[in-house]
């Protein structure tokens, strides 16, 4: 069983938006078997819509259409199912009240006639209902393929698929399982991995896919496998991720999903019943966005300050004006203090220093643009390490996020 | 002229990344008059991968490729463009020499045969040369259809794209203008700002097409237009986006790219010789992300305090422990408290405090999920909201975001 993914918008084709509903779309799909073969992006053309659901009905047997379904001139895509579908429009009575019920409770008012017009639906459609906004979704079929069309705002499509088409795709498709896991390592590059592990790679059945992912000073190991029998799926790929994670145990931190390198951190933590604090310079909240994504981390993060003038190192923090002075404020001593004031501040156990220069232009002092100091304040003491991570400030604070982690999980993993 | 992209990697389709390609790729591309026809993307499958390209070239000039030029064995979009364009391989010298130089330079050591292996291309393609990475671009054609494959690898490709691959699109294609300008709102929903803007929006001229952008709080209206002459494209647009930009000057920030709502929020503390500084507790960084992000940050940005844990807002901000036991730590008068001490402790003119509960489980108060407080402390005083933002915690976190920066903006304009 196969599916294919529509995504409908301009902004998409012009670059003004980054498609994500086709990756959540994707996931979701996965976990019940169901396959993704193709994802297509196009602009709300109508020609070009009716082509696409055409390609794609001889393409695959389910097409998740998202997007163009708003209240305003711009969206077509009702307007293109009730074409391809040879239909007519219907008003859906249960659709108008809620549009109408929405407008009364979070606006305080009438509805408009183009939001209205949201609960004229094609005849032939089975509706799916949209708690969270104006546009209902649509199941439709032709020539055994299943067209599903759902809005574009990523909240709405979200739980419209949970709670609407999941359930219907689960009860009306035969659909095998699909399984994939995913080994985290860090500090190793991709064909170094392969070397390593090319005996194994080699012997892997053929059933069984491995996948590698690299990004800035990490690489992701996945395997994918597709059955009937569930259990046994798990089993081998569990059995093949048990062989390459003990090859591999000197760089890898875990599997994706059952943890991150954050959630280790984090696990670590709470089980040896220390906390965390963070002093961000130039990564300016970079590392407490990590780590407060995870709804448990008031169990052990304290919070973070963010000295972002340098005067505030001195007023804030306490860092010595001299040290300052001496060494700059891109130095390995700088760092210390700065993490050794803030594990004292913060009361906590760890904590994590930031100094550097990000870019475009220089900073106070005289250190290259990329120098990074990340220093680690740990119970027994305080290390820190100096870094060039080159010119451009989005991979600059990419990669000290990255390695400020990879140091702390070593310094928590001596416990 | 019209391009497809076809991005290559199981991880796509599974949804284990977002593609952020294909949004930077036709970004770069419209901005030299290409318009992007469709975006695809599809497995690591050699048959799929064929398939696609024959497609693109019945549909497209020009079809750019990302993924699957690395160096371990799940990638075979080279191997597949020879096929394609029935080739062989043979060693492109200078990418040889590149291959050694890089792992000499960065990881002290000769290459794997794998990596060598890169410098083996299609004998009939125009290398295109990648300066930050081991795998090269190639340019190739076919029935009048050009052809491109890049490294999937975001920054790799970025650069590979800047620097080869559309100087030579500029050189080799005759290309129209495009154009396109995107007015900012804040506070009104899509078809209210339709309804208000309908006459306007009736008589555009045809060439000019409308669209609407809704997103959480915050609709963004684009005016597009292609056409020879670069000049009187410009001025129809400009002019049309002036009129709705008058229409709408209650809610409208400005226009993407010239300004976002953080960019005018720093343009007017420059102009005003003001600074901010952030107390944030349940948002945890996410507002100094969206601050730090500029490069100008450090001409009016203090710096800011994570104040996680509720005791931290007395020890360290100094919020007294009354307050917090009469109102509950969110409340308006604990989110003013936090927003004056965090502008005298930075020493700033203004200041954003957030107190909250984004779930998915309830804090140390009483307080619903859901529920928000924001303060601005601004020279004449200090003013706060409260909000109830709903259950879903990534969500209450944008919203916030969205609703402080509105608030200080708001503040801010008054002078």
């Amino acid at each position: 069983m196969f599916a294919e993914i529509i995504t409908i918008g301009d902004e998409i084709l012009i670059g003004q938006i980054v498609d994500t509903n086709s990756a959540h779309i994707s996931k979701e799909l996965n976990k019940i078997g169901v396959q993704v073969y193709q994802i297509t992006s196009i602009q709300d053309d109508k020609e070009h819509i009716l082509q696409a659901l055409e390609d794609a009905k001889n393409r695959v047997d389910l097409v998740l259409v998202t997007g163009g379904l708003g209240p305003t001139r711009d969206d077509i895509t009702k307007q293109c199912f009730i074409e391809f579908f040879d239909d007519d429009y219907v008003e859906n009575e249960q659709v108008l009240q809620h549009i109408k019920e929405l407008f009364l409770k979070y606006f305080n008012k009438e509805p408009l006639p183009s939001n209205l017009l949201q609960a004229q639906v094609p005849s032939k459609a089975t509706i799916l209902f949209n708690s969270y906004g104006t546009a209902p979704g649509m199941w439709m079929e032709k020539d055994d393929t299943v067209f599903v069309a759902m809005p574009g705002v990523p909240y709405e499509m979200k739980y419209l698929l949970k709670d609407s088409v999941l359930p219907k795709i689960i009860e009306n498709f035969n659909r095998p399982h699909i399984y994939h896991k995913t080994l985290l390592t860090y500090g190793m590059g991709e064909s170094d991995i392969a070397h390593r592990i090319s005996d194994w790679e080699e012997n892997l059945p053929q059933h069984i896919k491995l996948s590698y992912l690299p990004a800035l000073g990490r690489v992701r190991l996945r395997l994918s496998s597709k059955g009937a029998d569930e259990q046994k799926l798990r089993n081998e790929v569990d059995g093949q991720m048990e062989i390459v994670h003990k090859m591999l145990s000197d760089i890898a931190v875990g599997f994706e999903g059952e943890t991150s390198i954050t959630q280790k951190i984090g696990e670590l933590l709470i089980q040896q019943n220390k906390t965390l604090s963070l002093v961000e310079s130039f990564t300016g909240g970079a590392l407490a966005q990590e780590i407060t994504r995870y709804a448990g981390a008031s169990a052990f993060y304290r919070g973070g300050i963010i000295p972002y003038a340098t005067e505030l190192k001195i007023s804030i923090l306490g860092v010595s004006d001299e040290l300052i002075k001496k060494h700059s404020v891109v130095s390995l001593p700088v760092a210390e203090s700065m993490a050794e004031r803030g594990s004292k501040i913060f009361q906590s156990d760890y904590a994590i220093a930031t100094t550097g220069i990000a870019g475009p232009t220089k900073g106070d002092g005289d250190d290259e643009i990329g120098t990074v100091c990340i220093a680690i304040a740990a119970p027994n003491g305080v290390i820190s390490e100096k870094f060039l991570f080159g010119k451009v400030r989005e991979r600059v604070i990419q990669k000290s996020v990255s390695k400020a982690f990879e140091m702390l999980l070593k310094e928590i993993s001596k416990n």
